[in-house]
């Protein structure tokens, strides 16, 4: 493990965000951040407890206060090692409604968690990534987790889509900002159910062995997106079950 | 010109917004919205001074108390006519930054004016919008005026991209809930700039003549839109000058 | 009608071909082009029985000697007169069928019709569409008429969407070589089915009235992108029922 | 080194294909095709002199002759061993031109070397891939090589366009079709100049380091897409220079 770097997973909770943050303690010290500490406790003594790094921050992401005493923190916590990953795994807001029901505090819901939250995660994390240019073995990697919803706008879908697609925007302008600086920036969208202890009642695909995603292979492929070359960055990729419609 | 039914354009100044207005004020009554009479006043001179009927109301898009008020009025005002078409043309929050100069402000003003104003003025009108459905000649339509920067994130467009974005995930989404339904939902990608007072001193496309998108061109293509037969609605559509690079 | 300019529709069969020729025919005399007089010559009477001006000429998009030798035809019927619009519609090679049964001579017929057809077309127009530029009311234009397949591959439509996603490639590098000289190069996406003879047996949509393109609104929309002034061009839209999932 | 299975790159010569016949025979027995010897040769003495195991068979892709002959001979020279992974990344027809100098003989080439070639290759190796499925650790995978030109149709690009967007169209339709069985199928756009032999000349991105792309990082990612586990199959993937504008 590198003593150099650390990496930061923002929405840990028991789906990608979990496994984000196991795959890349793996490499590096790990801070996991999410509203409360139920979210990520359990996976911060997993990771201690098996040879790993990691400490849990309570914060709000769409919120400029909480985003900055948390930021206070992790400069405390994480003094002396530089940033060499950052995965925003955020959702909120989800909910399938139709148009004239949805409320403008579920748009707002969307925009906020999806967009405005990576929006401020950005800003706190890109200075810290910057400065970790040519620090590590691999180029400084901040990632989003997208959904179909960042590409599609569907029937019901009109506050999701809303936050999805701006964050998506936000992704694109920051790979083309900061690509040439040496920062990968990358959108994964993930495009079906996720295997998660949440989701276990959800039948998708029939029932299908492996018609949800795995996030620990989520994981992998955000590993993957951080260990590429600067000379061969993914800015997008989908991922989504081999038997899935699309 | 009917009798039963009329147009709203919201965004009216002097570009697309007064445009619109003069074009469906041909077919229709209708009301220009816009935060200041300032912006609509001379346009809804103007058509009644030419035989056309238009009034102004003041409103702010993403303010619901003021979008409430401003629905009451025209309840009033256009008290037995129905809604045949719809024009989202707001802009807002433009501006050119640097990410890392981008105050949260800047985020917070695009994706309210670009979208959660759009989000509000659809919550308005779809209501309105069914209820014309076979009462005109042509489907009921809501029109979105979107950008470039409604498909592409670029370097220091972060947060005018995310609300450009979110706009056209909203204009998707309300496509594939209400076309069904019979209302025709589009939006436009302007890609260029446009001739408007305002842009007279920019040179844009090398002073090429033409080299700007003509307002009247974009307000005769919308024109087009809400006179698509139903069979063969277009969701969607590019406009820019021939000269444009894309 | 303009004693000027005329227009060309290639692939004038009985649905949007058709449609498009007597579309075209209100403003200027027309060429309809099909391999064989059985698909154009009911139009052709109809044109010119009603006051418009038609030939036909048979004639295979796809192979070089017989597109020299219909151009050369062209040139002596139409002698005088420049183009104002070129319509390519030929659609070949359709048939779903799994990947494993579809024979490389599917590919092959796909390609050849919905691809190379459109390539050598344009060869043959373009320098007569760039002769025409100042000489006629609006922009001389260059469209193709396109499918869901020319933006999406699905199982089962494998050689289709080749050919159909090549023709596509075709008009976006037409659009961006010719649009600064002044041709205005457009590519329609028709979703759905047409309502021609040939489809009336095939119920789609649930038989909902108006659940397939009429190939009238088609050709009005087309006869819009050739009215579109130089500063406003579309390069590409969308058309499909209001019922139809998308 | 799995003694079950086997790759095939074709395509092979000094750029992504060598990166991938290397990269794949770290894990099984490499067949690599080109049209000619001299492409592969080198590469399949490199991996036979360090370890590994590979052949090399002259075909040419948009051949049916050719191909089934190579078949044949892979059928004998792999005997016992199941298809792992099949790599299309031919290139053919590459040619910047104006469009009214581009002959037919230039699209008819872009296309036969760019799709026809890919289609008679998946049909060939789909049914290996099939027969392949639960044989080994990962997927068995089909990935084909795209480009900008894939997505993007450029000014004198019409011919390369078409046969990169028929390329495309062909590996989304598969990927639908034989996702479901259990083959992993994904398209990869490079978008950027490639660092290999013959580009040292060619000055990209001002010369920048890392400014065109390592056919071995490429490769390392090819890898990956193949290692995915079937709850979370990526279809398609960009990659380019950190320092390219896109």
């Amino acid at each position: 493990m590198s003593s150099k770097l650390f990496a930061i997973v923002i929405g840990a909770g028991t789906g990608t965000g979990r496994s984000c943050a196991l795959r890349f303690a793996k490499a590096y010290p790990v801070v996991l951040m999410a509203r409360t500490p139920t979210s990520y406790q359990d996976t911060v003594n997993e990771i201690n407890s098996s040879g790993g790094k990691a400490i849990g921050i309570s914060a709000d992401a769409a919120d400029v206060a909480s985003m900055d005493s948390a930021f206070e923190s992790i400069k405390t916590d994480m003094a002396g090692l530089r940033l060499a990953a950052a995965v925003y795994n955020v959702s909120a807001g989800y909910g399938v409604k139709a148009f004239l029901e949805t409320k403008v505090e579920d748009f707002d819901a969307s925009v906020t968690g999806n967009a405005r939250g990576f929006f401020l995660f950005a800003q706190k994390t890109m200075p810290l990534l910057l400065d970790a240019v040519g620090a590590g073995q691999y180029p400084p990697t901040l990632i989003a987790t997208g959904a179909t919803a960042a590409v599609r706008g569907s029937a019901k879908f009109s506050a999701m889509a809303s936050g999805m697609f701006a964050r998506r925007a936000l992704s694109q302008s920051l790979a083309r900002e900061f690509g040439p600086q040496g920062v990968h920036v990358a959108h994964a969208i993930i495009d079906g159910g996720i295997d998660v202890p949440r989701s276990k009642g959800y039948v998708m695909n029939n029932g299908v062995v492996d018609g949800k995603l795995s996030p620990d292979a989520i994981a992998e492929s955000y590993w993957h997106l951080h260990t590429q070359h600067r000379s061969a960055f993914t800015q997008e990729l989908d991922m989504r079950p081999f038997v899935e419609k699309f």
